[in-house]
């Protein structure tokens, strides 16, 4: 990065002498940063290549490019930095719009999402209040209006009463999953320990003093034990402690198991523990499966509790009239969580929290006096976040330009490749498909034909032995393909029924790429295939895997 | 916004038959949302106009537009999808670039901040995890380790040491700086009620044991009373209730009261309440006072308690070697907050918080099965946020390409314009300058000569009556200025020493924009006076007050 010659002012922006131009002339087309401005408007893919990092180079190397403390004293061409950029951090960053990139839910962004981005950003509004975003206010409440709408389904006259209503909010938009799953489960912690007489409420006087003025031991949070680790993490942050998350066991399709779940109800509230929320998933992170929502919603009913649904994930797939009904009961949960940056092909930071009740979020709302004044419509007020853009403006855009009916298009097909996969999986007879998808989300694992037949013959002890060694298969397989740069599948730990006990690692794919082929998919098994054979680390676990099998 | 026909594609890159197009084929120049895009890359300013609101139009008419809960259920042509945009939201934002929009703390951005915001939004990149940001994580530790040494200025083996450990953390990343603030008072909580024999530690346990095994009767977070809301928000999600947050008085400066900190912190030890945190603030909110930190450090340091400063606001102070000591002590804070879009003229969305010990976050670090193991570098193990947008990359283009000294000049220049504009307040005689500034921002009020002369003569109780008065006529002047959309100040609400007793509401004003000129704040003032002597309400309230000096 070459520092600025006072004496050339062609390409630098920020001469020193000359800076307040860079506030106000816009960056020319025939400057590397202007031209690649217009490349990747003309072609985002060719732009990025079809690989899933440039080229695969170790971490340790890409740090050396970005080790030093200190801020650069002198200003740098917006050019010569561009180039470094392009370099070290554009050609090191991963492709996550690549059809070959199946291992997590990031994913292909419409084209349309690049020009009115940058209308977003030019606009630089601030929806924490009216005064910086105007517009974008009513607009945001129309986002959290049509998505609760499309949860739970009210009347016209309803979204009329509760829409632009400054008292109240059908939702919080925020950067992503893990905020609205906190703000859920704030405002289910306040509204247990509302005030009352004697007690200013719990958002005044504390958890300390809400337990003991609502005299009661502690609380607990329920949840299959595949729910988002954001739980933990919420459960920490408000105070509760990790320990309040009850994880129940699952069934052998990952949902919560439902005799579990009223079993530790009914010893939790002998040991004096209130319950603070059921939480339902649907969609969750690792094997894409819905929990029973109707019948947790029986039983939230039942307990007079609080239900929230995790919907990061599946929500959209209440686009889809032929798959909605996979998350039929959603619509009496108390709050409901729905990332736009995943299924709604919205660029990262747009999650979102819908509440049945329009007055939920006042158990947490907060006041200024320069802004957040009471009574007025500033969005701030209900939210976890105070400063923050725009983006609900992408997620309007995407529902308009979209439309119900193509969301419902790239839903059902999200779900047909997954269901085909797993089918291609099967027939293979060199790969164990783990869990079958309910949604577009899968897990599978290489294991050769003879190997699959010794493992339901052998002892559970040396099942273990062998899925021990699987385990190493399975994470040298994954990493290997990983840096080959063709394709990405991730991997996690799973523990299914059919091998009682013994935690194994899988393939964790995620369909959600529209332009992800069935020709890929098939690509992605055969190198594994071939990376089994080839790799030297794999022959010998193999190896060793015969080698117990035959003792 | 017409329904697309099925046998017109021209421009219709989401009709249903050809939906998977928009993944691919990239927006065409020639398409209503191509020019646009090209007008903003050309001309900025021109697209936004130099008023505040294109044509100011009530709120509740907007709304009108933004009122339907359908989501529509056939996709919309994006051309046409555009020009509703335009009409509806474009038009009616905020333009917080405009040089006359100096009442808030959101401003212009440099020309190179576009083109970079678009390659950020086309990788698309997930921070929680190296597998989908790769060479973006450790630029985000760069950016973290560049701040942290901005303000702790440790030696090159420590960077070397810390910056890409894969245990620790200088620094999170977040949207903005109220969870920045979240984030640090949350590790303050944890620190000071760790795991130790026969206790888990508050993130287990929560905070109810917390308390129980520490043996103490609560927790206090002190803060002068010119503190953020966020602190507020953040005792409400920890746990610890609003009531925790002690709001100490101010001198006539707006800085925290020492002696009345101390004896505080006195009573406080007397009722057994344990300092979970002293917060320091650099660059109020309402008046950009810095509170005399180096002194805070010394109450911290005998105290032995954790000290946080606020300086989302006045961080960048840092960047200026004549200003700088202005926050003499910041480097002896256990945290510090500095948001990125506010002085360092990045896009709305970029918080941080830097720890001066790399070991600190370690209190809230949380770890899963698919991402985020033990071991592993990934960013969101020490975040509050899950998934999150690579924002830093534009805070790193800004160090480089404005550089120490390019920031240098920015900050001393909105130093000296307010200043210059406090004098000018002074010399105008009938306006009274409130706040002199410390910083960039001050405040103060219209009041007609005749009236600031009456003030020092009459008594409290009239005073008050006046006072009262002129808080109409105050609100009244800003609310009538922002409506004729040329330039906007912000009010809020003071109790200044010279009036003991008396809130006032007053004129914020904030002047970070480089191309807020003398001129634009000369006419400011000239368009309020004119405003008071015409409109019919100011009139009316100005003719009271006479009536009041009179009898």
């Amino acid at each position: 990065m070459t520092p600025v010659p006072d004496s050339d002012q062609k390409h630098a922006v920020a001469n020193l002498s000359n800076l307040y131009r860079i506030f106000t002339v816009q960056e020319s087309p025939d400057t590397t940063l202007g031209k690649i401005d217009q490349e990747i408007s003309q072609n985002l893919v060719g732009f990025l290549g079809n690989r899933i990092v440039a080229t695969e180079k170790d971490l340790a190397l890409i740090e050396q490019d970005f080790s030093s403390p200190q801020i650069p004293e002198q200003p740098t061409f917006v050019s010569d930095y561009t180039e470094f950029l392009m370099d070290t951090l554009v050609a090191q960053s991963v492709h996550t719009a690549s059809p070959g990139f199946v291992g997590h839910m990031t994913t292909a962004l419409p084209s349309f999402m690049l020009p009115l981005s940058r209308i977003m950003t030019a606009l630089n509004q601030n929806l924490v209040k009216i005064e910086t975003s105007k517009a974008f206010t009513p607009m945001e409440r129309q986002v959290l209006g049509m998505l609760h709408a499309l949860i739970y389904n009210n009347d016209d006259t309803y979204y009329q009463t509760w829409m632009h209503n400054a008292d109240s909010a059908l939702g919080a938009f925020c950067s992503g999953g893990t905020l609205a799953n906190i703000t859920a489960l704030w405002v289910a912690r306040n509204k247990l320990f509302p005030a009352c007489e004697g007690f200013r409420g719990i958002a005044r006087e504390g958890f300390h003093k809400a337990l003991k003025h609502y005299n009661c031991e502690g609380v607990a949070v329920l949840i299959s034990k595949r729910g988002h680790y954001s739980f933990g993490k919420a459960a920490d942050v408000l105070g509760i402690g990790r320990d309040s998350i009850v994880a129940i066991p699952t069934d052998s399709d990952n949902k919560i198991d439902i005799d579990q779940l009223l079993s530790t109800i009914k010893q939790l509230k002998q040991q004096g523990i209130k319950i603070l929320s059921l939480v339902g998933i649907a969609g969750t992170t690792e094997t894409g499966n819905v929990d029973p929502l109707d019948r947790l919603a029986d039983i939230a009913a039942d307990e007079g509790c609080y239900l929230h649904v995790d919907a990061a994930w599946g929500g959209p797939t209440l686009f889809s009239s032929t798959n909605k009904q996979l998350l039929k009961g959603i619509e009496r949960a108390d709050s409901v969580t729905i990332d736009a940056h995943k299924q709604m092909y919205v660029p990262m930071g747009a999650g979102m929290v819908l509440f049945k009740n329009p007055a939920s979020l006042a158990s947490i709302e907060h006041h200024a006096e320069y802004i957040l004044r009471k009574g007025s419509k500033d969005l701030g007020s209900h939210t976890l976040e105070g400063s923050r853009p725009g983006t609900a403006m992408l997620v309007h855009s995407a529902l308009n330009i979209i439309g119900r009916k193509g969301y419902e298009l790239l839903i059902d097909k999200g779900i047909a490749t997954a269901s085909n996969f797993a089918d291609l999986i099967e027939a293979s007879g060199d790969f164990e498909l783990i869990t079958r998808p309910e949604l577009n989300l899968l897990t599978y694992r290489y294991v050769p034909k003879r190997i699959q037949q010794a493992l339901k013959s052998v002892d559970t002890e040396k099942r273990a032995s062998i899925n021990s060694e699987l385990n190493k298969l399975t994470k040298q397989i994954q990493k290997s393909q990983r840096a080959s740069g063709i394709s990405f599948v991730s991997r996690t730990r799973l523990t299914p029924t059919r091998y009682s006990g013994d935690t194994i690692t899988v393939f964790r794919v995620v369909l959600a790429n529209p332009l992800t082929t069935p020709e890929i998919l098939t690509e992605i098994l055969k190198e594994q295939k071939q990376i089994a054979i080839d790799d030297e680390l794999t022959t010998e676990i193999l190896a060793r895997i015969e080698q117990l099998i035959a003792t």
